[in-house]
């Protein structure tokens, strides 16, 4: 049973999701979707960009994800086929795929050129059920790549979506995003070096002037608050997807602090 | 596979529609549930109304439309079953079928009265789960339309929803809905006079008193935002339905023009 | 086809949910999974427990439920798979499980102890993911309940969440959550007793000092508001899951009395 993904920025008031999976189930009627989010927030190519990369690699080898967050569409910008060793990613050339399907992770790429794989009449503003869905629903029916498109190359990327690594010394990165939870999300990954360094407590952190404190989990934030911490007690933890969050127990981090997306994080692990 | 799409004003933050899942999957276990949307205002008829509409259609042939928009629970309006020359509709009878299923498309139509195939404690405030979702699903297990009720003439219908084609000269509508992204959607139809016009640039048309530039994609406004309109820009096109919308590019149109629905707009093609 | 309920405080706005139909999918690729809802307010247990009480009674025999509303992720909390008469759930010892599945209607219980069943890296923060989710589908292929873990006993409960059925006299109660229409829905359930008393006229009520109206559907307040009530007509009726709610007809109940969870609620029968 072919299995696709679908990331949006539609939200889930309108019927854009439905519609999308109609199209699928119309063309594809085995195919099993699973919706990864739709939350992204509008036209937020970065945004959709990092839930793609904590949302895709858990899935099993050969799952089609379909992403649209798609602030060009209808103007001259590529529909694209993806091929990693793991996956597919269909979408438009913007930069969504930078994190998920970094360049050099990429097996084949294609321009989805071939007009007989697309709904009768592509409209000019909504490819997600013109164009892309149909071709999700073709290559999960088997559809070859070089049916659906023509090979391409230079694809569009977002620089500063650049992860860091916690090295020895200071590191420094920003919030990338902040999460339902109010947790924020920053562009830090956990290393080895992180790791080690937590057990040995000989790493200090900061989000802007505000003090850090490195925990291996969100409770461990909860069980000492009361006693030894009168000022809000911020955490900074490993997220599900490796990177660093900083994070309040029992609350919300960006409430709590003002700040949000950009904000500065600096990590030092002596 | 039998397919379901179901559409309500439940929102996704109870376990309403988990529930209605749940009822339909004892009774109809391969039966392929499609969730539309579940975001219509509460009791607002009208959007659910449009929302059919735009997201019905492109499902495959034999889809069963389950819709619950329903502040009539519990009193004496009709359950009804409908079918048209592609699909089912399934809810009750206060005109939420109005636009994806007029009167004159039909080719049958009963009232849900055969309670043996309702759940058997029949609650005085939730017939989606006790009477539309299970005979949604045993519609779905081929159970004939005639064993689940008898039939109905005389449906209601909700008047004020009535679309209009762009014709010569002047053509007047209003504002019916505003989507996720704030594009106002209005009952004017993109016909083939609006698709000729724009191409010749004999279109000219207004949102209230401001005027609207007809265009033929988003990205158009985005394109030439800077250089030439100090005023936002605000765009009209074709929505992924074939209505009419306003729009600003990368922006919110209902926030940045301060109006919404019942908002008069004018097309004129010369 | 193995079914399996999904419920939790993730909402839809992250990919978290979208991760673990990956998961099962993963493991278990004939697996159905429903979402009851992910609406769930952040680690609130006590609106988690009172979501499954509402959702899953009405899903068929051998359902899995699986929640996961887990402030203790990552701490010494355990976590558990009870087996009632009809249905399996999953999630963590915290009491969510309190009124779905109170202790003496369980005939077994389990602490997933087995980490051959997890994914192979167990994170201090996404059990939901790394734990609940694999053993779910692993249930649902299944495995056998002493394979995943070893006999559990005392489990966690949430006392404060006790209901009471309306007995004659007065019974006396709370709200216990607030629902998308603004409904209050009470820890009152609707009794034989109610529902005589209801047919005969000798029920009152009072949400506080305000004096309620008991009846049968949200469709009576409606019809009789504009003539013979001009303060807000608040109604008392027996909701979907048999607990008595506070609504008004067309409006938000919350709102309209300015009261929420906790405030107190009284039925008095003659």
């Amino acid at each position: 049973m072919p299995l696709i993904t679908f990331t949006s920025d539609f939200g889930l008031n309108d019927v854009y999701v439905g519609v999308v999976h109609g199209v699928i189930a119309g063309i594809a009627p085995h195919a099993h979707i699973v919706d990864l989010t739709h939350g992204i927030p509008s036209q937020d190519v970065r945004a959709g960009a990092l839930a793609l990369y904590a949302g895709c690699s858990l899935f099993p080898p050969g799952t089609i994800h379909l992403a649209v967050v798609d602030p060009g569409v209808g103007t001259l910008r590529r529909a694209l086929l993806l091929r990693t060793t793991a996956f597919w990613y269909i979408g438009p050339d913007n930069g969504l795929f930078t994190l998920a399907a970094p360049t050099e992770t990429l097996l084949g790429c294609w321009e989805l050129t071939n007009r007989e794989y697309h709904l009768p009449t592509l409209s000019a503003t909504f490819h997600g059920r013109d164009l892309f869905a149909p071709v999700a629903a073709h290559l999960a029916n088997g559809v070859r790549p070089e049916e659906l498109g023509t090979p391409a190359s230079m694809l569009l990327a977002l620089p500063d979506l650049a992860l860091h690594a916690i090295g020895r010394g200071q590191t420094s990165g920003t919030v990338l995003t902040v999460d339902h939870f109010g947790n924020m999300v920053t562009n830090l990954q956990a290393s080895e070096l992180w790791r080690e360094g937590l057990t040995q407590r000989r790493v200090t952190a900061w989000l802007g002037d505000l003090p850090l404190r490195p925990v291996r989990t969100y409770g461990q934030g909860r069980m000492t608050i009361a006693s030894t911490h009168p000022a809000p007690d911020l955490l900074l933890l490993a997220g599900s997807a490796g990177l660093l969050e900083v994070a309040v127990a029992n609350g919300d981090a960006a409430r709590t602090t003002g700040l949000g997306v950009g904000a500065p994080v600096r990590v030092v692990v002596d």
